[in-house]
């Protein structure tokens, strides 16, 4: 009897992670009755982590209102993992670009907000780790509104609240964590990032992520003035040189802001969730892993869930087979770096929209024909 | 060392079937540098039988002036293969339906002599064995226009010529073999046929193959009619039931005409390509056996070059890998006959142009995939 892992990430607008997992599982059984099977529905901490994680844990999603980019209610949604004590948070949920249409793109205003929201009502769910998925924000505010949201009090010279939004930070005087929520104290933050760019300067969230925020040349010039006025409030507060923090330009300065107030711990996506969803132990008990990807080229090497899994499954010497919808330029680099094999879902010539509908079906059929491959060479 | 045989049909449209068994083994040395690759591009009788077979065998294309169905001249082509007596002519060469205009079709009219005549080149070059490829033709003139070409002539009660065609074959009197070309005599001709339907009646060549050549209801009755004079004609000077030849509806008739008065051989047009390339010996000395096809699905198993190429290669226990342009339905089907697992080659949504266009580059790609998997799995 042989032994599969199903652990892809999401095929994006078609599968979730555990809906390609399970049209995985489908194919494997069609072309081996006795197979067995674990599915470990992955992510790399960027979209699809929160509903990866709860599938892969047996946690749920659940919903709150909470207010988008710019102040306006939505439903949003977080997820508590089957351990019952860690709440997963997207920025991009609450806070992310595809919440606005592109005319209303405005990094000069538009605020975190709605992300504190979603830590505030983790807390109320009873989370005692909390992890944050950094990335796809609309927001450039260095976290401002997220240490609102969680109670602390942003002020100018004359003691009034700043305007939401990374603009009015220009006016920053003090910041006042009197308010801020005391079960913060207890809980441990955990910050799935990927990037290593500080709050300011030519690598900062400015000057590195505005400009696809909307921001004009000006605009991030203003910008970085206002965050560098935030990292001299809050390093003279807390005494640390928060301008300089590795990942504080992260979703637009939210790194800067879990990481100076909220004691954040930050990892990699692909490791966080690796370490989530037990795929070291599924991988050494496996004969075989596949992955999988919407998108796979020679770029998937850099973080993304087939290279993260392909590094764990070659630990224990396992062959690595990935499934994706497209394949692009370099994938013989993949191969150096533990993915044995990458095939294509596509049955021929057809359009995007038919190839997405048909997503599960071709996930099925082309993971039935690599498993009965794998089985006539054995 | 592994072994392995490319043995594929062509890609329609975009490459020979040499050119995809080059594409295939490119990608199996790219996975495995020490691979020993033998390629046997191959056919099943159709399109691209004469280069097929001509590139397998080490032949060569040959070119002459022929007359297309409504006796336009054209340069078209036969195959002379490696052993120097063979060659192949294809009736869709010089009488197929693809030389004329939708609005041109008229199988009351369409001649076969362009046939007769390559046939005729392939005496004049010395062959001794004429393989004939039926299939694809505009005609539906019982081959009365090859044997015209090659000497005979078809006259009516007054002695008169017939005209061109088969609906003139309801005046005909006298078949007068006097003139046929005495090389015919020392010459074996074979005939890749995969259809059994006679020349006349309900299941003949007006009834079934006319409406797809330009006929009407009318014109099949017409036609039927002229063809069993043709068969009561030709019957009678040879002495033998022409109407009911198996085969003898083929290509409009052609099959009648070969079988009558050319002692034709019959063979599926895939026993055919396999005997005259060697494949059987190939696929003992093979480890692994690649096929393929522009386009596999369920019918692919009746008698198309990936089902023949797997009966052959499973009679020495081998495994069969497909790959394909397009992946239709049913294709669970083709594992019961031997294909034991079938990979797209395309690298996610694109139109069918620019699938063809990088045609040979995704058979590479898929070829070095499958290698792959099949050397890690070892």
């Amino acid at each position: 009897m042989t032994r599969y892992v199903c652990a892809p990430d999401s095929f994006k607008e078609s599968l979730t992670a555990n809906e390609a997992a399970q049209a995985m599982a489908q194919g494997i059984r069609q072309a081996d009755p006795d197979a067995e099977i674990r599915m470990v529905p992955m992510a790399d901490g960027g979209e699809g982590t929160a509903q990866a994680l709860a599938d892969a844990t047996g946690g749920t999603m659940r919903r709150t209102i909470a207010h988008d980019p710019l102040g306006r209610p939505i439903a949003a949604r977080y997820a508590m993992l089957g351990d019952g004590t860690t709440a997963v948070v997207e920025t991009a949920e609450a806070s992310g670009l595809a919440l606005l249409a592109p005319d209303e793109r405005n990094p000069k205003i538009a605020t975190s907000y709605g992300t504190g929201e979603l830590i505030r009502a983790a807390l109320d769910s009873g989370a005692t780790t909390v992890i944050v998925g950094l990335g796809g924000s609309a927001t450039n505010d260095a976290g401002a509104g997220i240490l609102k949201a969680l109670g602390a009090r942003l002020l100018d010279a004359d003691g009034h609240d700043l305007a939401p939004g990374g603009a009015a930070l220009a006016e920053l005087e003090t910041i006042d964590t009197s308010g801020l929520d005391e079960r913060l104290n207890g809980v441990e933050i955990i910050a799935a990032c990927d990037v290593t760019n500080p709050l300011t300067g030519p690598n900062g969230a400015s000057a590195v992520f505005g400009p696809q925020k909307g921001a004009s040349a000006s605009d991030v010039a203003l910008l970085d003035r206002a965050l560098t006025r935030f990292a001299e409030i809050a390093g003279r507060q807390l005494n640390m040189d928060v301008a300089a923090l590795p990942g504080g330009g992260a979703a637009g300065g939210i790194g800067a802001a879990l990481l100076a107030f909220l004691h954040a711990e930050f990892k990699p996506g692909i490791d966080l969730v690796i370490d989530r969803t037990g795929l070291d132990e599924a991988a050494q008990w496996a004969d075989v892993v596949f992955t999988g990807e919407g998108s796979i080229d020679f770029q998937t090497k850099f973080g993304k869930t087939p290279a993260g899994v392909a590094a764990v499954a070659k630990r224990h010497g396992k062959p690595v087979i990935a499934i994706a919808g497209h394949i692009g330029d370099g994938i013989g680099e993949l191969h150096e770096i533990g993915i044995d094999a990458v095939f294509g879902i596509a049955p021929g010539a057809a359009g995007l929209d038919e190839l997405l509908r048909a997503a599960a079906a071709n996930v099925t059929r082309t993971a039935e024909q690599v498993t009965r491959l794998l089985n006539i060479a054995r």
